[in-house]
Parts: C-alpha cells; sequence; structure tokens
C-alpha cells in the first residue's frame, strides 16, 4: 500500500496535510543534523539537506514498495513564487554595500559577460560531444537552454562556506556575481525561449542583448521604487508609535509585491527584489522602531534560512524520482558519458572567464589605490565556488524538459536526471571540498573565523550595526584630509563620493537614515 | 474582457501570479488605512480589512463586467492550513497565562457549554422558523451543522476592541471562550459530518460527548508535548550560541509541525496549536537568545496580524460573489426574513448562556477572594464581544454547502449567501458598536487606556516581559505571609499553588525558564 494511499485512509480532508506534515517534520530534523554538524570541517548547510533529502526519499520509496520517491512534485511555481523570493531579497537586505558597489564592475563583468562566455562553451561543447556519446535528439533551442541552465551558479551554497566579515573581497564578488547570474541566466533563458532559433545571426542576437538590457534596467528600476516609497511611507506615517507589526508587515508585504509585480510584467523579479532589499536596509530599516530592527534583519534571515534548507531537501527527494529514472533508456556507459561531459564542460565554461575577467578587472583598478586586487588564490576559490549547481538550473531543467513536472519523453527525461545529478554532484562534491580549498589557500582568515567566534558572546550580535555604510565613522575622520587626493586615482571613487553628497542632501532627508561623514570612500 | 485574461494575456506562466499581486497590494493598502483610523472611535481593523475588500470586489467586477469579483475562489484548505495556524498559535503566545488559568472554569463553560446551548437554540429556531417563511428544503444534518455555523464567534474582530492590560477580566474571558469555541466548534462539526442524524436519542448523543472529550484531551495533550520537546530540544542544544536563525526557525516550524500532526491525526489542530503556543511561551522562549526573544515576539504577532487582515480582505471580497447571488432563487422578503431570523437566533443563543453561564461562575467563585465577580456590565460587554461571526463560519458553511467552493444547488447557495450576510452584518454593525459600548459601559479603563498610550514611549515595549507569571515578583513577597490562610478558600488557588511548586521543582530545571516565587497565587 502507498504511504500516502494509508495515510488519506485516516480520512484527512486536505490533499496537502501529509506532504506538509513530512516536510515539516524533515526539515525539523535537518535543522538539527545541521547545527550538531556546524562545527564538522567538510559538511555545510546544503550537503547536510541534501542527504538528509535523500535519506527521506529512500524511506518513502521503501515504504511505497519502490513505487514513488518523492510526495510533492517538484514544482517551479512554488520554488519561483515562494521560495526565491525570501532568499533573495534577504541577500539585498544583508550584504555590505559598501564592499558590492565597490566591486560593481567586477561582479557586472561577472555575472553578464561571464554567463554569456559560460553558455557559449557549454552550449558548443555539448553541440558538439552529445552526438559522439551517441545521445541525439535535442533541438537547437534545448541545447541554448542546456547552456542556460548549467551557467546558473548556486549562491545560496557557496554563502555558507564564505564569510562575509573574514573575506569581505570574495564574499562581495562571490555573492554580487551569484546575484546578478540568478537574474542573467533567468533573464537569458526567458529570452531563449521566444527566440527563433531558426534564423540566428548577428541580425537576431542583437536584439537579444539590448532585450536584456532593458530587462536589467527597468527591474532595478522597480526595485528602487518600491524600496523608497516603503521607506517615504514609514517615515511619513511612523508607524512604530503604535505597532511594530505594522512596520513589520508593510516591509514584507512591499517587498514581495515588488518581486510580484515584476513577474507580472514579465521582469526579472530576483533583480527587482535584490535591489528593493537594498535600498530597504538603506533607508527603510532607519525609520522603524528599534525592536522592529532586530525583528526584521532575523525574520528575513529566517525566512530565507527555511526556503534554502526546504529547496536542497526537495532536490534531494527528487534525486529517487524513480518515474523519471524508468522513462530514461540510455545505458549506464552513455549515461555516466554525458554526465562527465557536462561537469567538465561547466568547469570549463567557468574558468574560461574567471580568469580573464579578473586579470581585466585588476587592470581596469590599477590606479585605484584601495580597490583590492583579485590574487591568483582569490581567482581559484572565486572559479572553485561558483561551480556548484543548484534551484535555479533544476527549476529551468523542469521548465524547460517538462510539462507540469511530468514528461514520457525519453530524452526530456534524460534532460531532467542529468541536470539532478549535475546538481547533486556539483554540490556534494565540490561544495564538500570548498571549505577545506579556502583553508588551505586563505589560511590566515581561517583562524580569525575560529578565535572570533569563540570569544564574542551571542548577545553582542544585537546591537552590531546592520549597515556598513556607517561602520567606520570613527575612522574615517582621520582620513579624512587625504581622502581628496585618493578621489582624483578612481572613477569609482568619484562616483561614490558624489552619491555621498546627493544621498545626505536630498535622499536621506525624504527617506529617512543617519547622514553619513561626508569624506568616505 | 476578465481581467484575469487581460493579465493571462500578458504572458506570466503562472496562475497564482494575478491573485497574489493585487492580495498582497490590497493587504499593504488595508495595512495603511488601517494605522489611518486607529484612532479613530467607531472603525477597528476588521471593519477595515472588510470594507476594502468589498470595494476591491467591486472593482474587480466592474472590470471585469460584472462576470467575476473575486479572484480567488474561497478555500477552506488555504484557511484551515495557512491562515488558522498562525493566528491561534499567536494567541497561546501571547496570551496571559495567569488570567487565562485563574478563570479556566469560566472559560470552558462558556466555550463548551455555551456552544451546546447555543446549538441547540439556533438549530431549534430555524428549524421552526425557516419553513414558515417558505425557505424549505434543508435537512436534519444541515440544521445540526447550520446551528454549529452559527455558533463559532470570531475571536479576531474581538481582541481588536478589547486589551489586555485594560480590562484582564473580560480579555481572559472573551478570548480564552473564543479559544475554546474555535475548537468545540470545529470539533462539533465534524463530529455532527459522521453522526447517523435518522437515529436521534440519548444513546447516540452520549458517544458524542465521549468523542468530544477524548478529542478535547488528546489535541492538548499533544500540543503540550509539541512544546515540551521544542522547549527541551533548544535548551539541549542552546542554539543561540550559533545562530538565532535556527532558534526562530525550530520554534515556528514545530509549532506549525504540531498543528498538521493533529489535523493528520484527525484532532482539532487549533486546541494543539494554542497549547503548544502556551508552553513554548513559559519554557522555550526562555531558552533562545535575547535578539531571538524580541523577535519572535514581533514574528508571531505578524504572522497573526497578516493572516487576520487576509481573512477579512477575502470575507469583504466574498461578499460580491456573483456567481453565488444568481444561483440563489429566493425573493427579497423570504432572504431578509432569513437573515433576521438568523441575526435573532444568534442574539438569544448567546444570551442564553452568557447570563445563567456567568451567574453559576459567580456563585461557584464566591469564596475564593481574589476571583473577580463578573458584574452585570461585564455580562453584557461578554455577550456583545462574542456576537461577530467570522472566518470560522464561512470556512464551515463553504465546508458543509459546497463542493470544493462551487455549488449550484440554490438552497446550498442560499446557505453561503446567508452566512456571508450574517458575518458582513454582525462584524460591522456590532463590530462598529463594540468600541462605544466598552466606553461607555466602563469608562475608567478608557481613560487609563488613552493617558498610557500617550505616555508610554514605543521603546519600552521591548524590554516588557512577555509572561505575566513573573510579572508580580515584587509584590508577592509582602503577601506571601497571609497566602496560606487564602489557599484554603479556593480550589483553583491550591491547584496553582501544587503547579507551580511542581513546575519550580522538576520542569523548569528540564525545559528552562526562571524559577518563580513560591507563594505566589
Amino acid at each position: 500500500m502507498l504511504v500516502s494511499e494509508y495515510f488519506s485512509n485516516l480520512g484527512n480532508d486536505y490533499a496537502q496535510v501529509v506532504p506538509l506534515t513530512v516536510f515539516v517534520a524533515v526539515l525539523c530534523l535537518c535543522l538539527i543534523i545541521g547545527h550538531l554538524l556546524e562545527e564538522n570541517r567538510w559538511v555545510n548547510e546544503s550537503i547536510t539537506a541534501i542527504l538528509t533529502g535523500c535519506l527521506a526519499g529512500a524511506i518513502i520509496l521503501v515504504l511505497s514498495k519502490g513505487k514513488n520517491s518523492h510526495i510533492l512534485t517538484f514544482n517551479e511555481e512554488l520554488f519561483f513564487i515562494y521560495l526565491l523570493p525570501p532568499i533573495i531579497f534577504n541577500a539585498g537586505f544583508q550584504v555590505k554595500k559598501k564592499h558590492f558597489f565597490q566591486n560593481f564592475l567586477t561582479i557586472m563583468l561577472f555575472g553578464v559577460v561571464g554567463v554569456f562566455i559560460s553558455l557559449i562553451i557549454i552550449t558548443a561543447g555539448s553541440w558538439w560531444l552529445f552526438p559522439k556519446l551517441g545521445f541525439v535528439g535535442l533541438t537547437a533551442r534545448d541545447y541554448l537552454a542546456l547552456g542556460t541552465i548549467f551557467s546558473s551558479t548556486d549562491t545560496v551554497c557557496t554563502l555558507q562556506v564564505l564569510h562575509q566579515d573574514e573575506t569581505p573581497l570574495l564574499y562581495s564578488l562571490v555573492f554580487g556575481e551569484g546575484v546578478v547570474n540568478d537574474a542573467t541566466t533567468v533573464v537569458l533563458f526567458n529570452t531563449i525561449q521566444k527566440l527563433d532559433v531558426s534564423r540566428l545571426d548577428s541580425r537576431t542576437i542583437l536584439p537579444v542583448v539590448g532585450d536584456f538590457f532593458y530587462l536589467f534596467l527597468t527591474s532595478t528600476a522597480l526595485g528602487v521604487v518600491a524600496g523608497l516609497v516603503t521607506a517615504y511611507v514609514l517615515k511619513t506615517l511612523y508607524f512604530g508609535r503604535h505597532s511594530s507589526v505594522r512596520e513589520i508587515s508593510l516591509m514584507v508585504l512591499m517587498a514581495y509585491f515588488s518581486y510580484m509585480l515584476a513577474e507580472l510584467l514579465q521582469l526579472s523579479g530576483i533583480l527587482t527584489v535584490f535591489f528593493c532589499g537594498i535600498l530597504m536596509s538603506h533607508y527603510a530599516w532607519h525609520n522603524v522602531s528599534e525592536s522592529s530592527r532586530i525583528t526584521t534583519r532575523h525574520v528575513f534571515a529566517t525566512m530565507s534560512f527555511i526556503a534554502e534548507t526546504f529547496i536542497f531537501l526537495y532536490v534531494g527527494m527528487d534525486a529517487l524520482d524513480i518515474e523519471m529514472w524508468r522513462v530514461t533508456k540510455l545505458s549506464f556507459g552513455t549515461s555516466m558519458g554525458i554526465y562527465s561531459t557536462l561537469i567538465l564542460l561547466i568547469l570549463l565554461g567557468r574558468a574560461a572567464f574567471v580568469f580573464p575577467l579578473s586579470t581585466l578587472s585588476n587592470y581596469m583598478n590599477r590606479k585605484a589605490e584601495r580597490t583590492p586586487v583579485i590574487t591568483f588564490k582569490h581567482q581559484l576559490i572565486i572559479w572553485w565556488a561558483g561551480l556548484m549547481r543548484g534551484a535555479v538550473s533544476i527549476a529551468l531543467a523542469f521548465k524547460q524538459f517538462t510539462y507540469s513536472g511530468v514528461t514520457s519523453d525519453p530524452i526530456n527525461a534524460t534532460m531532467i536526471t542529468d541536470t539532478i545529478i549535475v546538481v547533486l554532484f556539483s554540490t556534494l562534491v565540490f561544495g564538500f571540498l570548498t571549505k577545506p580549498l579556502i583553508r588551505y589557500l586563505l589560511p590566515h582568515q581561517e583562524t580569525i573565523k575560529i578565535s572570533r567566534r569563540e570569544s564574542v558572546p551571542p548577545k553582542e550580535d544585537l546591537d552590531v550595526p546592520l549597515l556598513s555604510l556607517e561602520e567606520s565613522v570613527g575612522t574615517n575622520m582621520s582620513r579624512a584630509k587625504d581622502s581628496l587626493s585618493r578621489l582624483i586615482e578612481s572613477p569609482v571613487c568619484i562616483i561614490h563620493f558624489y552619491w555621498r553628497k546627493f544621498d545626505d542632501a536630498y535622499m536621506r532627508p525624504i527617506f529617512g537614515g543617519p547622514v553619513s561623514t561626508p569624506m568616505d570612500c
């Protein structure tokens, strides 16, 4: 008897009760295991969640006597509407804006140009190699989709390994790239779906690029507007006088609204909600009461954490999708060939842009004294940390190769199982080696991290300001005199300087937040 | 062209994007209007939400040219699985346990015996009066269901008018009754669905009562166990050392898990999650870090607030359900007759138990010096505050009279529209008059409330202890010497005394929380 049948025999009315109960229980379990393994030097949260998911899937498979391993079929709607927004919003809300904008150019190079390079290599490589392995039947659009799917890095997993305070440069680069990458791949994927692949020349490519930049700018603008409106409403009405509940609700709802509106208008919700998060932490967060500040900060992190764990659990459970495996009709050798090819192409595609673009970035920033150089060790870590593929890949694969999560076509089923295998392999193997790699390449940061963790009592965490823009007020004053000469050295610094002036003179008084010291760069 | 068609022509992939976007936008609007009207002496949050919902429904109706007023059909699953649990959990988490347990007997009288009395009066009354109005076709089970549906009070709306600090007795009575009432009606409703109504005598009634008490006890036990497990895990593993995110996640997930498990086991999830909330605030809350305490307190309140507003918006939007109104085939006179009859029966049914049971409660507590007497003014307010009918009524009506929110039977459609009208009328009219009534009957509390609001700065709110058990530590010492003599006077006090001793000696050391002064009653 199927497990689900057994439970439905219990007589409950709602179809979702059983899967939800199981999922919540497994989530709790996962959380506790993740906590117990936190000090472990190999395992990270994603790996824990994926393995717990696999285990839960296996148990359900055994209980249902080999018929069914997952109780919820993969649902892109669930993923894109409910799970992704909190993760990206929290990323924008918690990011240290100073580092992010200091490295803006490099991040854009990695996140936009990098994805195009990776897409070309993976598409061309698979187009050339798949037929040689005896795997045919994919259309030109499928190959292009494949390139996009496997160019999408998994930010979530990476962030669990890198830490904002220890390696600020690496963190901001990898994280910033991840967000831009998310947006780029989703936008590119949608563009490819609409593309007329039969007539692919320079005249059809140009509008695609134009379309892409249009989406990029409008999505960002929408996020900025949503953030500013929230800040203005919070400042004008001053909710805190009566209830912090309303303040928190308004921030959560407006963030979600910006995402949904972007999706409705066919923009990139990811970019929108990311910039909404940045604007909210820059302005809106300063207009709420003390308790709301503490609460929002923790609540966004918690929502993001639950969504991430949920996604990885899901991926783990999905790996044992028996139906999908049955539909696939490839021999073991061919399958292994495809997996190896894809992983090789991912390694190559990423190397092909990380090292050249880093050098380019270093060359561009050679005059800026305070913009740190990306050393070769850093480049290695950036390359490695972005190799993991995650839930975005799976969601896009399901979108391209299935109809509502189901497919009966062997080729499509193969592509789904391939994606799952690549995601599992990259998260488990690459993820497993990331912590040791960072420790090996940057041994200094690791020791700082350990001593910091042990010495700082958890309570102090409470009052640490969220925003790094304000963090160096004290030290800035002493540096003020030599900063004018530095301003001339770097264009980024000049932009930053004028933005600061504008921010203090016009934005802060309207939208809230403390006025910063003007001479910091 | 339908609005939904227009939006789907925009080409988005997901069916839920449009309704969700509209809903979130209307929620934001509602929140701001609610804030602006807060100082108003008539309107409360529920009324604002219902009216905003009606307005939004009307706009959609006009935009869709009279075809459709709501973009989401009413879904009991959404209500019972996602919206109700946070409301009830928050209620348990924030309730002042001292008052709740002090008045436990009275609350149980109102919440259990009261519902039975009200059920009998409404069922008998409608059975007798409906045929006289020319409305026939309801079965015996329908009449019984009707009695249950209209015996369910709406706690949410009431709590927005009464305040815990100003009228502790009234608040604990009305609120406590509301929670027990919620549980009783849902359990009774499910029992009636299974009942063989053709053979209704004393021998079939007794098992129903037994069943009811069995459900009551097992549901409570499940909630208590879930709360204790959470407290124990939090105390043993001490998550706070590393991340408050895990602590908050665990509390949220365990609370939700207890609800879902209760639903899965056919128990009353409402009771379970309520007691889980009480236990969590009594033990688990003390085991987490300072920032997690502030966060959880605000987060549960926020979730509850959003869910409540969502429900009232929904009810408002649902009122203009054109399809349902078309199916109904009654004349205007008959409809008005039915509405008036139902409202009259609700007024009668509630009066029939509030006044006698209050007198009974006063008689039982006559020897207990410190248990306050329920004066006639209090009784009037209790009677009035419980007249509002809310989302539980609507959810049960949809469960009884529709199949997945749709019905083509005129009689069933009439029952749905009747329920909506009664809910709207009671919330708007009775709700509208509650604030002035309380101000008229208890003028003193009102002035305290106003002065308190104006003088206390919002920041102090941050550190007010959540739990009232600890609140009177200072004053208790002076009363310690005469409390032994008082112990003998009241059985509630004796139970409380021994529970305190047991709690301090065994429970607190295992599950966490500060040890209280032993002699307080």
